[in-house]
């Protein structure tokens, strides 16, 4: 079962009717009156992550992917409660130092601070992590408007190539392994932006599961369409040698793969100037990739010749 | 290592000294300036829960520890986020039907209602459950005074000889099996005494690993000690049944074994006359049974016949 059946068929209506769970279709849960916006997500071993052989790299991408939830909403995380649940070697007094030393790094580059957590034991490794923040406002999705330019920040796609030259599904010199193999373990997060998203965006998601895929469900419960243009979607330099090296046959399989946590909103046309002024002042890369549609011409996807394509896969769905 | 180990050695140092992480020595975490109290716990199958053959109880279970952890610090639970981690059976559309169920009951009973979380794919069952609740006041651990009497509500001991029938440790007759098991999943607990604790406790933990580990770990930081009577210590007439007819040898055996969810609290011995008035008011069980004492004396436990004793197993610790 896909996991939104599971959501609208069984938990939806535990949730609050038009109230802070956000009827359980947003990032974030958002109680208005009390001003606080949490975020809960659960990675596994081989499922969210390949394996425990580099404790800091796993930290801070899983810590990264649950502040991710709170940022594109246009809060500022500041603290989270971590459960893990694993064996005698996860937890072992070496990878704990790792784990804590990690923690502490991260702490200080977003400015958050452990709340609690615990640590149990369990034959397979996983973690829960509880993000917190406190803002008046949020920026929700589905609440696209007709005519709006569709934007996202920084470079997609190099966390992808990463998770390839993990699984050995490509193989590269040592620096450019290097190179996306760390886009992979440490997205990076535009805190900073955050706090201006909230006066920009009429909408707003992170790239978890994939450009396509997030995009759909940024807009899914609004009668309205996308177009995006590929040649539009920001790459850095080192993919986009890959590409022309044919390393990686096509841009699109590449960069709407998730992983990304870039920051995919939406904004009306007169807003454009002044997000182009914010990027250039705060150094945060935020490109035009398209615009919002009405819903009697169908989503497009259109590639570098001008003509309309058709995803075969559209990013990751998680699925039982 | 030992769980607190690990918090000591390895985590404590990311929580905010004196701040809203009580140095991850308590039940919660408690943002002063916010008002919010957070609870966040994990459960693995094998560990926490035998298996998932009953749904519909390991959920009630699991939902009501998380939720006793607020309420035994005197807050009144709001919502709650569940992740859960399993594979497809363990999330058939027929489990999950009843999760649901068993949520929208617990829901109406305790007037909480599901925030968020997430269901995803793991070979192992596991849940994380993050209770949120808003007071401006908790009642800490590590605040007992000199002479404070001891308090618990309810009955001890029920819950460990469900679970010990469970394990088919123990044979009893239909009736009798049923209500122990039933005690097991469904710990009764006491929300609107909740509101009361505030004003009357000094200190307060809710007993999840037994009663001795418990009344240990409430005041680890403080040069005081304990001395309870074990005769005082509440049971029911169904455990008192198993004991005269020696099914359990030792009544303190059963009583400090955990699971019980019973909120155990010290109060200066001026609040004794307000909180036998309150015990009757609200119907709610609530017996003294020992003395917090000085550094000087060792911590005691004495027996039916007025000798101290010294237990084998103080109850339920987390290892690696």
């Amino acid at each position: 079962m896909h996991e939104f059946e599971i959501i609208n068929r069984y938990f939806s209506k535990l949730s609050k009717k038009n109230n802070s769970a956000l009827d359980l279709n947003d990032d974030v849960f958002f109680d208005k009156s009390k001003k606080i916006v949490i975020s809960v997500d659960s990675y596994i071993e081989g499922t969210h992550f390949i394996n425990f052989d580099y404790p800091e790299l796993v930290i801070k991408k899983i810590l990264r992917s649950s502040i991710s939830d709170l940022i594109c909403k246009g809060v500022i995380p500041k603290y989270y409660f971590i459960s893990g649940s694993g064996d005698k070697k996860s937890f072992s007094r070496k990878n704990l130092e790792k784990i804590s030393k990690t923690l502490k790094q991260e702490q200080k580059k977003y400015s958050i601070f452990l709340g609690g957590g615990d640590t149990v034991f369990s034959k397979k490794l996983s973690f829960t992590i509880t993000s917190v923040g406190f803002s008046n406002k949020i920026v929700c999705r589905n609440n696209a408007k007709l005519h709006d330019d569709i934007y996202v920040t920084d470079n997609l796609g190099d966390s992808f190539i990463g998770l390839q030259i993990l699984k050995r599904k490509i193989n590269l010199s040592k620096n450019l392994s290097n190179y996306f193999i760390n886009k992979y373990f440490q997205p990076k997060l535009h805190v900073r932006f955050a706090k201006k998203l909230i006066f920009l965006a009429n909408t707003s998601i992170d790239i978890s599961d994939g450009l396509v895929s997030d995009l759909e469900k940024l807009i899914n419960r609004q009668k309205l369409s996308y177009k995006i243009f590929i040649k539009n979607i920001p790459i850095s330099k080192n993919l986009n040698k890959l590409i022309n090296l044919k390393i990686i046959k096509k841009k699109i399989s590449s960069v709407s793969r998730g992983d990304d946590y870039q920051i995919l909103f939406t904004a009306p046309p007169s807003k454009s100037r002044i997000i182009s002024k914010i990027s250039k002042s705060l150094g945060i890369k935020i490109s035009k990739i398209g615009k919002i549609c009405a819903i009697k011409q169908k989503s497009q996807i259109i590639d570098e010749k001008n003509k309309k394509i058709t995803l075969k896969s559209k990013g990751y769905y998680h699925k039982f």
